[in-house]
């Protein structure tokens, strides 16, 4: 799965990035209609994130996809509902986009459950920042309205897209699994699967009724897939519907098919579970309903793409608190101006400022971020004092110091023994409670 | 699996048959060859199975999938090596193709083993009399040879390709496992499969790894597929590619990957099996063995249909001796001639008289089979009193009536355990014994 895509290393904001799929000619999130100059030429896909400069066009992004915006009474809503403040992913606007969340909620509200449905492709050793983010705002999610999760781990899927092993594509999954349950979700409401252990039977009667629904010109308009594509890139996304249907888990939710399924994940990912909706209701099912986030930046920047080739390009979770420092210090894009001076007069632009960014996604405390925010880019501040980028970035080193430290330690404590009763096969009794 | 599917319903030599299967345009079995009249326009794939009227000429089909023809040579090697008489079905020419044959006799003559593979769509409650015929000579191999069978029954395909739901295609696997069964496969060296049970796994990485080498376009020209067609259509082959390797049954033959396979079927499944061997090299396997037969025809002719729909079509292993003579004598298509004036002149023509064509496949005396065609053919035996086709039909109708009944005894004895037993997934300690 690249659901959380943008999280992965797959689909980072990013001039015209293809690793996989040819672009030309092919009409995928692209409409056609009359543009303004920045979203033309957007590209989103599983596969494929490019803008032009000055990065994706969210709003633009859903009128394409046809998904709803999170507006504030919806975050309230959540809050009211779930008795806690709205995470700060939701309170900023991070998670920005759903389909038929209202359904989920009207139901919850009136007393009935639903469960989540994350996942990720491991194809890397360890992840970086953007990877945690779908599993800290999923942990957050379960948590506040106690439901079961399911996590699919697309060990097939990096096998079929990248130049890795079966054998390592299945080590990193257990691998990436650590990170995840380190993330601290609920073993008596969490399932983790690997798709090449756990494929089979009604997993894979489900992928069947989804493949026998789907055509192929449907998943070209839809993912870009061409003829000269290897056939294992048409299977997937039926791999990838799957875990959207509750009888794909029958010892989880045996009887209950109507049940609803909730699916947190950045927005590349909206193309598949297009799809999975499609074809939902033919099947027997309901339709699963979407949480949608925008995509995190690279340091250099939202133009540039995080790549396992360039360390520098990431903050990993596995990155020492010195790393952590020369890297923001380096490397991450700053809005601030050429000289103190000008900085002083000028302020910050905050629209590239990856530091801000940054901290958008991490910093908890709200009026410190607006303080800061402030600060920069505020000119009647300036008399106070405005913040200079290397104070921002000290700040940042210092949080994300912090969250790395803290999953580092956690994720020190998830032994082999855990990995297997997370990836159980077993019943979860008090998964609703 | 369609494998041997000319004994299926799906690949009755007929024209145009396509239930699935765009054609316009297409290349497949086809070339462009200058051809002679007979054999223009001949396309077999195991969806389509047409051919211009005097029926499908299996010679040209041995140029243009480039297999080889079974000679004499190859059946008295068979002989020698088994130290018993070949299978009528060898000594007639009824399996008359083969791709690497003679290296799994040379490997076997030196002391090495090797495995069989062969499998069934399970579409229809009971089978018909072609049905059986890739299973009769499986049997055969597997008593010659002593070697493993692992026999694939399709629920998966069948329920792509056919208006039926999942578990109406996962009951007809367990009806049809009990006619194969009945044909008298020794449980210690068979195991039986269903792909919606079975596939997982190590049966799963291998359909992983064929997925990742052949592209949509590959499946085109093999098969006919159109970007049209659905994507359970581009998922098959890789499902039945997956048995040819034996890691894929890591229960029978783990640790010996190297270990070859043998695939009887009828010749309309070799392009499955062409692109089997096309990678089987690069992903760490030896290309499996094949051997072919030709179509076993309908009642009504070469140039028809066998049809779930008529059911006068064809000899069902269920029919009572009653409706075998009734079928043979009302619709087995005769090549006799509209009087027995003309009859006694000028004899039948062997090359459309389906009785003749049975007997071929079914009765078991060489000497007897060779007697009726004689009296049937031969001008010079008229004054001996040549045979009517009555005469004919009625030897045909003791002999099918006595293999049904055979067959009906030995199935009433298959129970659901036996099923079980034969589907479990256990080692076969004496399977080369």
């Amino acid at each position: 799965m690249e659901a959380g895509g943008a999280q992965r290393e797959a689909a980072q904001p990013v001039l015209n990035v293809s690793e996989e799929t040819p672009v030309a000619g092919v009409l995928r999130a692209v409409d056609t209609e009359e543009e303004t100059p920045a979203a033309a030429g957007q590209v989103v896909t599983p596969y494929e994130v490019s803008a032009p400069v000055g990065g994706i066009d969210y709003e633009k992004l859903i009128n394409q996809f046809g998904c709803e915006r999170i507006d504030a009474a919806i975050v309230d809503r959540i809050s009211c509902l779930t008795a806690r403040p709205p995470h700060r992913f939701l309170r900023r606007g991070i998670f920005f986009a759903h389909r038929d969340l209202n359904t989920i909620l009207d139901l919850y509200e009136a007393g009935e459950k639903f469960y989540l449905y994350t996942g990720r492709g491991p194809s890397s050793e360890s992840l970086h920042l953007g990877h945690l983010i779908p599993f800290m705002f999923t942990k957050y999610l379960q948590d506040a309205f106690k439901v079961p999760l399911v996590i699919q781990l697309t060990d097939d899927e990096k096998f079929l897209w990248k130049n890795l092993t079966i054998a390592e594509c299945k080590r990193l999954a257990r691998e990436n699994a650590k990170d995840i349950i380190a993330c601290g979700f609920d073993i008596e409401r969490t399932f983790i699967f690997t798709d090449i252990n756990y494929i089979g039977r009604e997993f894979y009667e489900n992928m069947l009724q989804v493949q026998k629904r789907v055509t192929f010109n449907k998943l070209k308009a839809l993912l870009g897939i061409t003829p000269e594509d290897h056939i294992g890139k048409v299977i997937f996304p039926s791999v990838q519907a799957a875990p959207s249907f509750p009888s794909s888990f029958p010892h989880l939710f045996s009887g209950n098919d109507q049940l609803r399924c909730l699916i947190p994940c950045a927005i590349d990912q909206d193309p598949y579970f297009r799809m999975t909706r499609d074809v939902a209701q033919k099947i027997g099912f309901q339709k699963p309903s979407l949480i949608e986030s925008s995509f995190f930046p690279a340091l250099q920047g939202e133009n540039t793409k995080m790549s396992a080739s360039d360390p520098n390009s990431a903050i990993y979770v596995t990155d020492s608190s010195k790393q952590i420092k020369t890297k923001v210090n380096k490397y991450a894009l700053s809005g601030g101006q050429d000289s103190v001076l000008l900085h002083r007069k000028l302020g910050a632009n905050l629209d590239v400022d990856v530091p801000i960014k940054y901290l958008n996604f991490f910093l908890e405390d709200d009026d410190e971020l607006e303080h800061i925010k402030k600060y920069e880019t505020q000119h009647q501040e300036y008399k106070e004092g405005r913040m200079l980028t290397g104070e921002v970035k000290q700040r940042l080193v210092e949080v994300l110091s912090e969250l790395v430290a803290t999953h580092q330690r956690a994720r020190a404590q998830v032994t082999e023994e855990m990995v297997d009763a997370f990836m159980a096969l077993r019943p979860l009794p008090n998964m609703f409670g």
